[in-house]
């Protein structure tokens, strides 16, 4: 039988990879709890019919679809959002509002694999639904920003745009929706030429023209002024000006005190994803090219769905390449190490026993292994030393007589004889 | 735009039942801590050929196998095992042993859904890979015990058999291995008849047959009277004795001081999966027909796989079916609650300072939530009472101008003005 591999863009995560993957889901969890975000989980597999609602061609065509044994068509979640407002829009109809879901794991694109993109992902995932105010896109933001510091990430900023700015000009130039998400995908890559071709042919104003010219070479880091420049920019668009305005007022929340961060406006900055109709943005590190993750207001999508008209803001946080970030910028991460015991049976016949004392000892919550190879003990010993155990409990037949074990400090190399009665107090006395 | 659903056989979780599954997940990573089992993540999508191997007729057929963009032949992982072994057959060969590894996750089957049983599941895998002992067995069953008694769970017991038993039997009967594997099936599904009639075709001997027959009857919960007596009824097959004693030994040392459960013996019991070769065994409730989880030797797999010769034990707890045991026998599972506030401005203006108290609150780990919606400071503290907040911080102009805010505890409905800077002193003081 040939070798078995994992199947391409999919992935192990073994040892360090597989910790820091749970331990960056514990810290977004954390900060779930922290804000009031209530966690749920929803499937990976959902109908076709909901993820391809609003997901946007590229995702679409990226989805891993297929047809389940009762003929339904059916695809891999490739993101969390049409889950959560599908929940919204039914079970949780009645929920009084704001209300504000939680949610992490894994998800699937056909992307081509790339260094950090993978096909199976890891998110974690904020939603708050409730809310067309500008606190709600702050918090969004902030709660962003505060698993990133809490991660121990430096150097890392925010791209953020504000789908209103693009799409409020090209409403008033009388450009039908579809065609406005065919522009958008087009930006999403980045092809301002064929954009502007497009939006040409569709008989767009040369004011307009001049207009996302102007904002297509526009960005930069002194977030107001930027503001202050693409509010010039637009003028003659009026939902455009409020677009601007919108950003401008929620970016005055979300870098107040604590919150800081560093923030590249980008007024002609598109993402995938149709279904945005307010602030987008991407968090970055200069390490990587991908985006760490990607959030922004989405106020339609409930409706679309068959929900009351209900406002939404929520991020999705890219817990594995976050995680490969912290690994780029060698940030410090604490997993509290137990010190950790072997109980080691001398001979066949106190193997019971040797069981009993390793069970007493995880009662009393020491992380205590068992020799189960039948090894000797100075075998047993040396692999406890490589593997850096702190105690050897030796359970041999003559202690045992008198109701004692030796107990070896795998550091210091002492060992003496004890008690089993006060075993779980010598093994805690000397933490 | 109909109303979309879960696909059939799909569930979400919500509130309690979310914070239930996320709990016994965490109760079984701490006990792969306390055992010494190293966590890793293996994809959910793998391929085809490795999913089908060995896990049986029944499970291939209900898998959900598709192909993916690249034409590769692909499958939802109905298990953990397979994935497991490969690792341990590739990237881990050269690891020493034992190698104990753990897994949690959620899993697909396109089984019929019924009370209890879904098409995505969720399971805490435990293996441990390099041992012949039984003290290997008997600590996967010990851990799987342990769980259960952590979850507090009472009232329930071990289903458990030797595969080596049966395919003692039929091999010293000189009946082929891919036929044991359809008997298997046959007995996996109760279908002892249907078996008995198979093997009898087969020119099995009549002291076969009536061995056979014996044994279907034969179950109790006096497990080594149930052992003595299938011992006897076997002595003619050697292997099957050997089997017998070896789940001898591995429930001596398994049901050894604090480790005590139920064990209801069944020599005939036969598991789905094929891979099998040792003891296997399930966990049921009363209250439940389905078990919830199960578990076995399979010393065959990895080398079947590519890798060197592995004796391996190991068990998979179904989270979300112990979840709903947990349910049924009204157990007592603690969350600690922490006290949470929220933050309400008293008017727009005030918004930017209120959003800075809540990050600080926050950056003092105390769980803070901030008005989003913009409402009265009335009907956010009415809301706040209803979802059983414990303060509210108000921001009003006139205190900000001397550096305070309202403080007021929503279950005494007490409420005094203090100094921002002592705000989380005294919020953290009336914990």
């Amino acid at each position: 039988m040939s070798m078995f591999k994992t199947v391409r863009g999919m992935r192990d995560f073994l040892r360090r990879d597989a910790e820091k993957l749970r331990y960056a889901e514990r810290a977004a969890r954390e900060l779930a709890v922290l804000y009031g975000y209530e966690e749920i989980l929803t499937p990976v597999v959902e109908s076709y019919e909901l993820l391809a609602a609003k997901s946007g061609e590229e995702i679409r065509q990226r989805m891993y679809v297929f047809t389940d044994l009762g003929g339904r068509k059916v695809a891999l979640r490739p993101e969390f959002t049409a889950s959560v407002a599908r929940l919204v829009a039914t079970k949780l109809r009645n929920a009084p509002k704001p209300l504000k879901l939680f949610s992490v794991g894994s998800l699937y694109r056909y992307d081509e694999p790339q260094y950090g993109r993978f096909r199976e992902f890891w998110q974690a995932n904020y939603e708050l639904m409730g809310s067309n105010q500008p606190e709600a896109d702050a918090e969004i933001l902030t709660v962003t920003n505060h698993l990133l510091k809490k991660l121990g990430l430096r150097n890392y900023y925010f791209k953020i745009g504000h789908v209103g700015i693009l799409r409020g000009i090209l409403s008033q130039e009388g450009i039908m929706e579809e065609q406005q998400n065919q522009i958008m995908q087009m930006l999403d890559k980045k092809r301002w030429k064929k954009a502007l071709t497009t939006i040409k042919k569709l008989g767009a104003s040369r004011q307009c023209l001049t207009t996302l010219k102007k904002i297509s070479e526009t960005r930069g880091k002194v977030a107001f002024d930027i503001l202050k420049e693409t509010e010039n920019t637009v003028q003659n668009y009026e939902s455009a000006v409020a677009a601007v305005e919108n950003l401008r007022q929620i970016l005055v929340l979300a870098t107040t005190g604590e919150n800081k961060f560093e923030a590249l406006i980008e007024p002609g900055f598109a993402r995938g994803l149709e279904y945005y109709t307010g602030i987008i943005f991407e968090p970055y590190v200069p390490e990587l090219e991908i985006a760490l993750g990607g959030g922004g207001r989405y106020d339609k999508l409930i409706e679309m769905f068959g929900g009351e008209p209900t406002p939404a803001v929520g991020v999705a946080q890219g817990i594995d390449r976050i995680v490969l970030a912290m690994k780029k910028q060698k940030t410090k991460f604490k997993i509290r190490e137990e010190k950790r015991a072997v109980v080691i049976p001398v001979n066949a016949e106190v193997k019971t026993k040797a069981f009993e004392i390793s069970s007493m000892l995880r009662e009393a919550m020491i992380p205590t292994e068992i020799e189960v190879i039948g090894r000797s003990v100075s075998k047993a010993l040396s692999d406890a030393d490589r593997r850096k155990l702190a105690y050897a409990v030796l359970v041999g037949p003559e202690e045992l007589k008198e109701g004692k074990v030796v107990l070896r400090n795998l550091t210091t190399r002492e060992q003496k004889t004890v008690d089993i009665s006060e075993l779980v107090i010598k093994l805690k006395a000397t933490k």
